[in-house]
């Protein structure tokens, strides 16, 4: 609890970025987007998706490392709209926790905190310091409806 | 801490599903099955088994996608078993917080979701809405002793 | 928060071991090696290396279970690394609480138990009881630079 409150307006972040949130997306089966436990809200994984559709394919077969980068983005933008829903702002976040970022890839697939990255910018270009976050990236073999990136998180409020 | 107590009995849901809690497995390594922290039960990740033996194979090769699902509720119901023997009692759980999903399958699988819910809907059956939690449900290329489902879970006592 | 306190120095632990704290490594993409919060030390994942170089390749390929078991060994020192200039001291550790262990592994692989278990030996060697954890050990497709195993922990202080 020893995390500055965050110096940066998440709102005027995302609105210099040029970012809208999107709808958050319903669960893909029997289970919750969000749940809080003693200040930490613990977020289901989200599949990387735009308004436009879901974001699918393999990494290093027929999708590229900056499209992964940009599936992992969509992630942690969906994770924004799924706090906001969850929280009623997202002011109330005092710091960005965990991130655990799953990567449709070929085996041995080695870049995976590359394609990552495109989650974890987004959150310190929200939040500033307090979006800065322990991580582990890690290549699979299958996400949910062909998804290239699957993102958990946790996040102090 | 804002999640209601629990409206199902656990005990009376089990046996009106006509469900018995098997043996809580042994850990096949050298950690624990549960641990305790400021009200937070850590479970160590739990393979499929019923008490006639593991239930082994990959979705996709040589299981169905029922088979899967099955496997999920089993590692589920280990887990209550696990539950039980470190509280003393299913009545202790507040809430079912977290369940990490990993499925054995070939790649590009992209129903892990649909095999996950095997032990979603067995949770919600027991514990009602408190049981319904945040997931993320991953395919992967192996698991311990070729298990079809590893499960992890986090739960508020 | 019922765990003992440690009865273990880890630092006489090491020396009977003959081993030394490497240096930690710095992260591999935009996030931090640590963070606390209400107690909890959250790790991100570290990837398996020694200060010859990095510990790469694939169990089951080009690597045997004991080269894999020496890579999840080398992810548990560089942790306590990282711990150590998170805390200023092991001594502050209470207790080890999750270790999740990816290995890097041909499909289908089965024994990535006792490649995780390098980790749990080491952990529990240094902080004897309150170093045993919970845990889940995963096979997987592809792992950050090649690395054979990288290990995510939480820890509690």
């Amino acid at each position: 609890m020893n995390s500055p409150a965050p110096i940066n307006d998440p709102y005027a972040a995302l609105q210099q970025l040029g970012l809208k949130l999107p709808l958050p997306p319903a669960p893909g089966g029997n289970y919750m987007s969000a749940k809080t436990s003693s200040g930490i809200v613990y977020l289901a994984g989200v599949i990387s998706q735009t308004p436009d559709g879901l974001l699918t394919g393999t990494v290093g077969l027929d999708r590229t490392m900056e499209e992964g980068y940009d599936a992992a983005r969509s992630c942690a933008l969906l994770q924004l709209a799924v706090l906001e829903q969850h929280l009623g702002s997202l002011t109330k976040i005092r710091s960005i926790l965990t991130v655990n970022g799953y990567v449709n890839s070929v085996p041995g697939f080695a870049d995976s905190p590359k394609v990552i990255n495109g989650a974890s910018d987004l959150l310190l270009a929200v939040f500033g310091e307090p979006g800065r976050h322990v991580r582990a990236a890690i290549g699979v073999s299958g996400l949910p409806r062909h998804a290239i990136v699957e993102l958990q998180m946790t996040v102090e409020i």
